[in-house]
C-alpha cells in the first residue's frame, strides 16, 4: 500500500479547528471540528443553471414521483396496515421498504427547509402521523418484524435491515430537526428509536451489527444534533464490532458486509459498495467526534486506495453485479459496471467528510465528478425514471420499461420508473434537496467555493458576516465570476477550487491581474470591497483520457472529458452503424460551430466466424465519418433505447498504432 | 443471425441412418439415428496417457472423495433420515443435494461398467438400498419436499429442483441399465419415478417445467433405453412449455431459466449456462427421436452462435458470476469468467449430440477443447479438490481452502475440496467414467477416431467386426499411430479427425505415402490388412492466437495454444514479478530443450497515482526476461496460490505497436 497520506498518525484531529455551537447550520453533516466547516442550505442558494434545474426537477417531479410509487405499491401503506392489524398478511415490498419512506421524508425535509414549501410540509406531517402509531412502547419501529406471524425482532441481522431502516429514520430526523428545530414530533420518534437501539445493542445487549451499514453514520449525526454522546458511543460499538465475523458467513463471503476484517485493519474498500461507503462515512464521523486518529487515517487510506484503483472514470463504484460489490484493484469493466447510484452517493458522503476534515481539494474533485457523472445520470430528464446501475458501455439496446412497471434493480433496461429494490430514486432525491451543502465551506477567516453554481453564498466568519454572488453557466461555460456582496473590515480570503482536470490551464483574474493557477484551492486575500470581482476561467477544451495500463478492460480505448463532464458516444448519434461497438476513434476531437464535440471515427466490418480466436485480425475499416458527436454521459439514454460507450477503441486493433 | 448452417430445414433427420437395436451400446447417449453412431465404453478402451490417467484418478480418488464428502455432510444420510422420520428437522445440504448422490451413482455405474470393480458395485448396491425405501407409492422420490413440515411437492418449481433431481436419477439409471441390464432395482426406481413424472406433469397435469432443465435430456435417454415413447413425449411437453413464462419472473429475468422465449424462437444460448446447455442437449435428443427438424435446426443454430460469440478460448461458457449466466455477444471478460465446470460438461453434452447427428467435425473440435481446458482443469492433480468456476485471469493469489472446508461455489479460492453447491465434482466424475464414448464413432462401413488416446477401438460394421489399436502420447506428442487390429474382407474406412487448429500443417502417412491433410475428417479407404498402419501427425508448434476485435476484454492481448491445449502464465513461474499482470509479451514463443514453451516478456513498472485516468501512459518497461515459461491451463493452480493469465498483454500499451 503506497497511497499517499498527508495525515500524521496522531494529533491530526485534535489540532483541527472546533466548530462553535453557534456555527450549527442546516446541513446533513455537522462535524464538531475540521479544516473546513460546512455551509448550510440556508447559506447557499443555488439560483440557476445545471444544479438549480436539478433541484427544480426534484421539487416538481422526483419527490412526488417517489411518494406516489410508494403509496401505489403499499410501502407507505405498510404503516397503516400495522395500525389496522393487517400487516402480517398484507405487507408489501422488500424487508427494507420502510427505509425508502424515510429517505423520501429526508428529501422532503431538506426541500421544505430549502424552499419553505407549505404543501410539502403538510404531506410530510401527514406521513409522520401514519408512522407515529407504529412505534412500539420501547421505541421499536419496523413494519416487517416482531409481531405474531412475523419473524422476531433482530432475528435476521444479516438481511433484515432493521438497523439500516433506523439509520434512514435518523437521517431524515436530522433533516427535520436542523430545518425545523428539535422540538418536532418526527425528531421525537427518531429519538425514541435511537434510544431503543442503544438499549438493545449496547455493551450488554445484542453484540452484533446490521448487515447493511447505515445506522452508524446516522447515529453520529443524530448525536451531534441532539448533543447526546450516547448515540455516538453506540456508533462506536457498531463500528468496532464489525469485521470480527459477528454476522453469518454467506456465499459472497463476509466481505460483502465488511464483516471480514476490522475497519482499522483494512486497506481498501471492498464488498457491497453501498454498504462499504456508508460504513466509511460513519467511521469518519465517529473518528472526528472521538479524536480517533487511527480510525480516521485507516478510512482515509481506504478511500484513497479506492479512488486510485477501484473507481470508474465517472466516479462510479462497484465493478460486480454479483454482490453489488467492488472488484479487485483495476478490475473495472465498462460493460459490467454496476456503479450503483447509491454507491456514488455513498462515495460523495465519504469524500465530503474527508474534504471537511482535511481541506484536501482532491475530495471536492471526486464529489464534482460524481455529482455530474453519477448523481446527475440517474434521473431521466423528466425526473420520472432512474438508472439504478450506471453502466459505462451498453452493448445491446436496452429495453424501456413501461410507466407502470416495477423493474428488477439491475436489468438490461434503460432508466426505470421504479424498482423492486428502489433505494436509488429516494437517495437521489434527498441528495439533490441538500445539494447546497456541497457547494461551499468556510473557515474562521475565509469562504471556499468548491462547486460552481450560480447563486449566493453567505458565511459567518470570526469577524462577521460575508456574502458572495457567483455567476456562471458552468459546466457549459468555464467562466466563474465571484462578486463580493457583503464584506467585513477585516482581512478574509475567498478560495476557489481549481479542479485537477484543469491541469496548467486555469486562469484567475483579480484586481486587474491575470495569472495561471494550479489545481487545488486558490485563495485570494482580502480585505474586499463590496462589488469586487474575482474571475476564474477553467479550460473547457476536450480532453483525451487514457486508462492506467493495469485496467485490462480498457486497453486500446480512450475516453473524452470536457470540464467536469465525462462524454460518451450514443448510437442515436451514429446512424451509420448498427451499434457503437463498430466505431473506432481515428483522430483528435474538435468542437463544431454549435458547440458539439465531434470525434473523427471510422466504422469497421467484422466478418462472422465460427470461432472468435484465430491468428488473424478479423476486422477491416469500412468507412470514415467526419465526426461523430459525443454527448455528456449524464444525458445518455434520454432519446430512447440505444447503445453507448464511454471508452471508445482506437484504430489500433484494425490499423495498428501510428 | 448469419451463423452458417449446412442443415436443410426439412427432412434432415428423416434421412439420417437408423441405428439398429443390435447397435445399442454402453453409452450415455444412444440416438435412434444420426450421421455417426456412438461407440460404447465396452468398445473403446483408453489404456494409457492423459485420459487414462484421468480415469485412473477418478477410479482411485475422485469417486471415493465425492462419496466420503456426501456421507460426511449427510447428503446421502438424508435418505436414511427420511426412513427414520428425522428428515424434517435434520435434513442436510441444499434443496438439490439428492442430485449429487445420483450423479455420484452415475459415475459409479459407468466406472463399474468400465472396470468391473466389484467392491464399487457393492457400494453402489448399498446406496440403492438406502434410496429405495424413500420412494413413495406413487413413485415420488425427494428428501426435501412433500412431508408434513416440508414444503409441498412441486410448490417451488422455480428453485426446488425436484424434476432436476429426477433427471440425474434417470441418467444414473441409464448408466446402470446399459451396463447391467434393465432388470435392475435401481432401474426400477427410476422407471417408477419417470412414470410419476409423466403422471404428474402430463397433458392433464401440472402445466409447468423445472427451473433447472435436466429432466428433458434424461427422459429422452431413459425412453430410448426402456423403449418407452411415453418418456420422450413427456420431454416434448417440457421442452415446448418452457419459454412461455410458465415460471415466475425473477430478478435475473426469465431468461435465467430459459423461460423467456420458446426454444424454437431463440437465436443464441442465454441465461444460466448449465441450464441452457442441458436444455439444448435434451432438445436435440428430442428432435432426433421425433424427426423435429425445426427444433434441431433452431438448437444447432443457437449452439453455433454461442460458439462464435459467447464461448471462452478454453471452451468455457458463462461470462457472468451473477446468475451464472452467458453474457452478451463478445462479452467475455477473463477475470470474471465464470465458465462453470458443469457448463463445460453441458456444452460437451450438446456438442456431442450435434456431432452424432451431423458428423461435422467442428463439434468434435469443441469437445476436445473443452475436455482439455475445462474438464481436465477442474480436478486437482490428486483428484481431491476442484474448480467450480474456471477463471482465465487470476488477479490476486487465491486462497487454498482447508481440506475439511466447504467452500462457497465461486469464491476467490483455488480448487476446493467441496462446495455448498457441489454439482461440479460429481459431474466431472461421471463424465470421466464415461469418457470412452467421446473417443470414436462408427458408420455402416467405417470407424471415426475423434479424440486421441492410446488404446483400442472396436466396432460392428454392417459387414462385421473391426478393431483398431491407437498409439500416441497425445497431447504431449502430435503423432497418432493407428494400427488395424481386426478387419473384414470388405471395404471400410478409417477416419481421423484433423482439428481446425492444425491449419494446413497436419500430415497423414499411409501405405508409404505422406500428404498434407486439411482440418475435418480425413478418411482412408480400405480394405485393410491386420497390422496395417495409418499415421497422423498433428503440428504441436506453439500458436499465437488473437481475439476477435469485438471482445473488448481482450484488446491488446494475445494467447498461446499448443495442440489442443490452451497455455497460460502462472506467477510461480515468474519469480521476478509480484503478479503476472506486470508482464508484457515482447517476442515470439519458443520451445526450450526440455520441451517447455517460453515467451520473451518484459516486466513493467506502473507508478502509483491517485487517479487512474489521465492523458499519460503510466507504465514503463523495467526489465526483460529471457523467456517466461507457459504451462497448460488445465495444470494451473496445482503449485499453491498464484496469479495467472491466459491472455497476456503485448508491449503495445507501453512501447507502442511495431
Amino acid at each position: 500500500m503506497t497511497a499517499s497520506s498527508h495525515i500524521s498518525a496522531t494529533d491530526f484531529i485534535r489540532n483541527l479547528t472546533l466548530n462553535s455551537p453557534s456555527q450549527v447550520r442546516l446541513v446533513p453533516v455537522q462535524p464538531s471540528r475540521g479544516m473546513l466547516h460546512p455551509l448550510g442550505i440556508e447559506q447557499v442558494r443555488i439560483e440557476s443553471g445545471f444544479w438549480a434545474e436539478m433541484q427544480n426537477l426534484n421539487s416538481t417531479a422526483m419527490i412526488q414521483h417517489c411518494e406516489e410509487w410508494m403509496e401505489r405499491l403499499g410501502w407507505i401503506g405498510n404503516f397503516d396496515a400495522v395500525v389496522d392489524g393487517r400487516i402480517v398478511t398484507e405487507r408489501q415490498g422488500r424487508e427494507f421498504s420502510d427505509s425508502d419512506v424515510y429517505k423520501l421524508m429526508e428529501a422532503m425535509a431538506w426541500e421544505i427547509g430549502r424552499s419553505g414549501d407549505g404543501s410539502l410540509d403538510s404531506r410530510f406531517t401527514a406521513l409522520v402521523g401514519r408512522i407515529q402509531p407504529v412505534q412500539e412502547a420501547d421505541g421499536y419501529l419496523n413494519t416487517r418484524f416482531g409481531r405474531a406471524g412475523q419473524p422476531p425482532r433482530y432475528s435476521d441481522l444479516e438481511w433484515g435491515h432493521e438497523l439500516y431502516c433506523y439509520g434512514h429514520l435518523l437521517q431524515a430526523a436530522v433533516a427535520r430537526g436542523r430545518t425545523r428545530g428539535l422540538d418536532d414530533p418526527f425528531v421525537d420518534i427518531a429519538r425514541r428509536a435511537a434510544d431503543h437501539v442503544c438499549d438493545t445493542f449496547g455493551p450488554d445487549g445484542i453484540l452484533s451489527v446490521c448487515g447493511h451499514a447505515e445506522v452508524e453514520v446516522a447515529l453520529v449525526e443524530f448525536g451531534r444534533m441532539t448533543d447526546q454522546e450516547r448515540y455516538i458511543d453506540q456508533a462506536k460499538l457498531f463500528v468496532d464490532r464489525r469485521g470480527h465475523g459477528v454476522l453469518e458467513d454467506i456465499e459472497f463471503g463476509r466481505a460483502y458486509y465488511q464483516d471480514d476484517e476490522p475497519i482499522r485493519d483494512s486497506v481498501v474498500l471492498r464488498g457491497h459498495s453501498v454498504r462499504a461507503t456508508y460504513l466509511a462515512a460513519g467511521a469518519i464521523d465517529l473518528s472526528i467526534e472521538q479524536g480517533d486518529d487511527e480510525l480516521f487515517s485507516a478510512v482515509k487510506q481506504q478511500m484513497d486506495a479506492t479512488l486510485a484503483r477501484r473507481t470508474y472514470i465517472t466516479g462510479g463504484m462497484g465493478a460486480h453485479h454479483e454482490g453489488e460489490s467492488f472488484g479487485a484493484d483495476f478490475e473495472l469493466p465498462s460493460d459490467r459496471a454496476y456503479a450503483e447510484t447509491c454507491a456514488g452517493i455513498g462515495s460523495m458522503m465519504t469524500n465530503y467528510r474527508l474534504l471537511l476534515a482535511t481541506g484536501d481539494m482532491k475530495y471536492a474533485d471526486v464529489i464534482e465528478r460524481t455529482l455530474f457523472n453519477v448523481l446527475a445520470t440517474s434521473p431521466a430528464e423528466d425526473g420520472r425514471s432512474f438508472f439504478y446501475a450506471n453502466t459505462l458501455h451498453q452493448r445491446e439496446p436496452g429495453t424501456v420499461p413501461a410507466e407502470d412497471e416495477v423493474s428488477a434493480r439491475a436489468s438490461s433496461s434503460m432508466r426505470a420508473p421504479w424498482f423492486a429494490v428502489s433505494c436509488c430514486p429516494t437517495n437521489v432525491s434527498r441528495t439533490v434537496a441538500s445539494l447546497g451543502a456541497y457547494v461551499a465551506t468556510s473557515t474562521a477567516d475565509g469562504v471556499q467555493v468548491l462547486q460552481y453554481a450560480e447563486g449566493e453564498i453567505a458565511a459567518e466568519l470570526s469577524n462577521g458576516r460575508v456574502a458572495l454572488r457567483v455567476e456562471t453557466d458552468y459546466p457549459n461555460d468555464g467562466t466563474i465570476v465571484v462578486t463580493v456582496a457583503k464584506t467585513i473590515d477585516h482581512a478574509w480570503t475567498i478560495g476557489l477550487r481549481v479542479p485537477a482536470w484543469a491541469g496548467e490551464s486555469a486562469i484567475l483574474r483579480v484586481r486587474g491581474e491575470e495569472q495561471r493557477v494550479q489545481p487545488g484551492l486558490v485563495e485570494v486575500a482580502g480585505p474586499f470591497a463590496v462589488g469586487e470581482v474575482i474571475e476564474l476561467e477553467l479550460p473547457l477544451g476536450v480532453r483525451v483520457v487514457r486508462p492506467d495500463v493495469r485496467v485490462d478492460a480498457l486497453r486500446g480505448q480512450i475516453a473524452f472529458e470536457r470540464g467536469p463532464l465525462v462524454l460518451c458516444v450514443e448510437s442515436v448519434d451514429a446512424p451509420d452503424v448498427q451499434k457503437v461497438d463498430e466505431l473506432r476513434v481515428a483522430g483528435a476531437p474538435m468542437v463544431d460551430e454549435y458547440g458539439v464535440v465531434r470525434v473523427p471515427m471510422i466504422s469497421i466490418n467484422t466478418p462472422e466466424r465460427a470461432w472468435p480466436y484465430t491468428d488473424e485480425i478479423s476486422a477491416s475499416p469500412v468507412g470514415g465519418a467526419s465526426g461523430v458527436p459525443l454527448v455528456p454521459y449524464f444525458s445518455w439514454g434520454n432519446r430512447g433505447s440505444s447503445t453507448m460507450r464511454v471508452w471508445i477503441p482506437t484504430t489500433d486493433d484494425v490499423l495498428g498504432r501510428a
